[in-house]
């Protein structure tokens, strides 16, 4: 017996209906590439959109048809989530920090008919103009008067097509399961791997993100997200915010922490979003500068984990909720969200922050386990650790052209690559990505834990830790240490910080100090880059 | 092009293994029928919940099977909701306070094969078990020591079948179109109408009831439903809260405001919903007792509009915001919600309440228009008034076996029957119930809104207004009216006061006095009733 309810699908056009209408007044303020503060309402956008889905009609895009963009997060940015997955094509935010050999591969893999550039990325497209197969036409995203000089071929200036357009344009019924987005893996082993995303998925994707014990952005909120829109569809945030009527506060492309600071206090932000890397650059500015962000309540931290120092920094020092979460370009990415349970929440401090290192607990919609190496499930009691395996209407189910998927298991689980645990209340916590994982002796040392560690002594700006090989041991952890400003920190103190806190055996046999780590196009430590550098013998 | 992402279905069974594996320790609280107050967890919903379905199939029950539930808010009543649908049958809630005689043919009409009932209602079935065509068993929803003396055959009782069934039970992987829930229209008019709830609207359902702008509880809040389960499924509470692992305190048969008041405290109830007719009864024992339940912050309402005079007294004499929701037995019922936008929220008292009394506006994933009697679209003035029309997921397509719905437009959109006016900011407010207008001389006169003015004088506890036959006008509007206790109203006064707030013609020409007013099924008064008794010539 079927259900006799209305078969509506969940579409990405929806959202921007619903934020158009109901929020039609609220803010979308985004700090240009070209430099000024651009201002307008959801109506504007929507209007907007429209008007672009119009314009690509007119250049021949159609359903299915991929789009590509390379941009900061502004507003035109956003128009473009809209208007390409609104009309039925398919909206692929590119990473501009690849490797250009790796950019041109993925334009190609995923068959972008159009690149949308700013201004900013023209030279990294020219660079790679000769090597793009699919593209016809690229779109400069700025207006007639800060169009660069460009090598490109007959570019297009994105105010012009847009102005051209009328706004008469109905976004097409589409079936739910229509391709609404793509993001490439950041593909740090192998090729870049395709993820796409459905209506549906970002939909539901949405509403999950909007639970009260997730990310919830209301109306009196205001968000901004460092975190790119070339992450993961910046963990989708710019569907949320409007679906639930948030101010949406867009940095552009001035993410450090001046910048950020600025823009926040001027625009009264409530909530923010994005990667460890950013956090380390906001809290060094405001220690050094004295400013703060007053209407600052919440601070989302996700991509890698979040050293405990850091969270007790932002909760100690400023007052400022800091909410770990994880997920991946495969999960939508919304997997995990550490708002704590009532009881943690109110225990007291080092036990709270006991469960604030975790990544948090799977949201409705998501569902977690872990497995052991022969894929045989593992008890949830806070200390059995395997691979993590996750499933859900927003998790992929494959990539793009590629028939077999190495990460999908048999019955149906995406397999994660990140070590984890998961506790009997059901907060998860990455010990490591599987192949950061050090195997010493027959026992499994994690990485992220020495790190973590390391950094709680005062001298350790950032740590990285890494397997050597080693003759006895199979391997041994190395430790990578950038220095505090002005501090001169001393091997046999950090070792011995560490050497009260672990066992014996998991002590670092040697520390190595660096000025900066490498860091790769999604702003997370290399560790191959560490690898190719340390492997052969520091130890 | 198609999204790559998994095919999971939303079912009612994944939010039952959601709160029972993240939120297994949070408390499920009921007054039971049989008088103590039960307690359990999410985690002991679920296992008996499990044992419930295996009983269930034992009984011989499978897909698409219709159980029926005749029963008041309880633990019991919430593992039907989850065992029946979990497995794949039908959760059929019938409304007790219906008519016998409408009550038997609903059971026959949905093809109910079992009826589960509270020992309250146990003599109601007893009294039309020779007009029950389809259904095979009844189990009494108690213990064995508590089973009442029946005349009815082979009764069961319903602890008895859940011990003795075990608790291995799989949920199946469900169609997320599949049935899980039934629920006939009151059928003022006409025969009533079987509403029929899928998976997916139920689960999409409790995300839009979740939204920050909707009506969310999260893990630190509990509910109480006063609103019972068999209207409506309890506004969708039973699915929402555990889906956030909010405590659900179940109020049983016991809904007077001095046993509301006494759970509400005792178990630091924070938000609960009801009809008006409930909120009067709990603000007049509070006016009377002194008595307050200091734990909570907010009063749902709906079903019917509440007086301004009703939300001013929760929010200016004790503190509670109130908050005002529209919906239907064929919206699932979330349509809108008066989650108030900061502006308006911000603005001072008079235009604050201006916009309180109105039902607010539509939830993410609901669509709401008003047209004219050609079906035209009308402006969104907050002016124009006319019938309610909305779409969504979780609106009605049709009702069960009939084969064309009265309600459904050409182009896909539900009917309401319900008159309303909707402002440029989107809120929604009800006129009247499409056949409650008053038509005057040509000119409409809203029902509603002379019941408001007249109970915002000190004397009048309750009104109701009705169209009565008028030689000139074609209908001339009445007031009928429950004076407050102890006080000896005045016609005059009571026309005077409506005078300095109305146009003249719209005042009512006559105001009856009456002890109460009749009130159906569902708590609403009954006008078809007044109607009969005063269309005659009261004018």
């Amino acid at each position: 017996m079927q259900g006799l309810m209305m078969e509506r699908p969940l579409l990405v056009s929806s959202i921007l209906e619903h934020a158009s209408t109901i929020h039609h007044d609220q803010e979308v303020v985004t700090r240009t590439v070209e430099g000024p503060v651009h201002r307008y309402t959801y109506a504007d956008l929507a209007q907007r959109s429209r008007r672009l889905a119009k314009a690509l009609t007119a250049l021949g895009i159609g359903r299915g048809d991929r789009v590509g963009t390379v941009a900061w997060n502004t507003h035109r940015h956003l128009e473009l989530y809209f208007g390409v997955s609104g009309m039925g094509a398919v909206c692929h935010t590119l990473n501009p920090r690849l490797h250009p050999e790796q950019f041109a591969w993925i334009v190609n893999h995923a068959g972008d008919r159009l690149l949308f550039v700013d201004a900013t990325f023209v030279k990294l497209v020219e660079a790679v103009a000769d090597k793009l197969t699919t593209v016809e036409r690229v779109v400069v995203m700025t207006d007639r008067a800060n169009m660069p000089g460009t090598s490109l071929p007959d570019p297009l200036c994105y105010e012009d097509i847009v102005e051209a357009a009328d706004d008469r344009f109905a976004w097409p019924a589409l079936e739910e399961g229509a391709a609404a987005a793509m993001c490439y893996t950041s593909g740090t082993t192998g090729d870049p791997k395709g993820v796409v995303y459905s209506n549906r998925s970002i939909v539901l994707h949405a509403y999950g993100l909007s639970l009260p014990g997730a990310l919830p952005v209301g109306e009196r909120d205001a968000l901004l997200p460092v975190v790119p829109q070339f992450h993961v569809l910046a963990w989708g945030f710019p569907y949320a915010v409007p679906m639930n009527g948030g101010k949406l506060v867009m940095p552009g492309p001035r993410l450090d922490g001046a910048s950020l600071t600025e823009l926040m206090a001027a625009e009264g932000v409530t909530v923010t979003a994005g990667v460890p890397t950013v956090w380390h650059g906001l809290l060094e500015h405001w220690r050094t500068s004295g400013e703060r962000v007053p209407s600052l309540g919440r601070v989302v931290v996700g991509g890698s984990a979040a050293p405990r120092r850091m969270i007790e920094a932002f909760q100690e020092t400023y007052g400022i909720a800091f909410i770990h979460a994880w997920g991946m370009t495969e999960t939508s990415p919304l997997g995990t969200a550490s708002y704590l349970k009532p009881a943690d929440f109110d225990a007291e401090a080092s036990a709270r922050y006991d469960r604030q290192v975790k990544q948090g607990r799977p949201v409705f919609g998501v569902e977690a386990r872990i497995v052991d190496e022969g894929g045989a499930p593992l008890p949830r009691d806070g200390v059995a650790f395997g691979e993590l395996q996750v499933r859900g209407p927003w998790v992929c189910s494959g990539y793009h052209r590629l028939d077999v998927s190495p990460g999908h298991t048999a019955d149906g689980w995406f397999a994660t690559g990140d070590v984890a645990t998961i506790d009997p209340d059901g907060y998860v916590q990455i010990t490591d990505r599987k192949k950061d994982l050090i195997k010493s002796g027959g026992e499994w040392i994690s990485s992220i834990d020495l790190e973590d560690l390391a950094m709680s002594h005062p001298d350790v700006q950032q740590a990285a830790v890494i397997g050597v090989p080693d003759p006895r041991w199979e391997e041994r952890p190395l430790l990578i240490v950038v220095p505090v400003a002005g501090a001169e920190p001393d091997k046999k103190a950090i070792r011995a910080h560490l050497g009260e806190r672990v066992a014996k055996w998991q002590v670092p046999d040697d520390v190595v100090f660096v000025e900066s780590l490498p860091l790769g196009a999604t702003g997370k430590v290399l560790k191959s880059r560490l690898r190719e550098t340390y492997g052969g013998g520091a130890a």
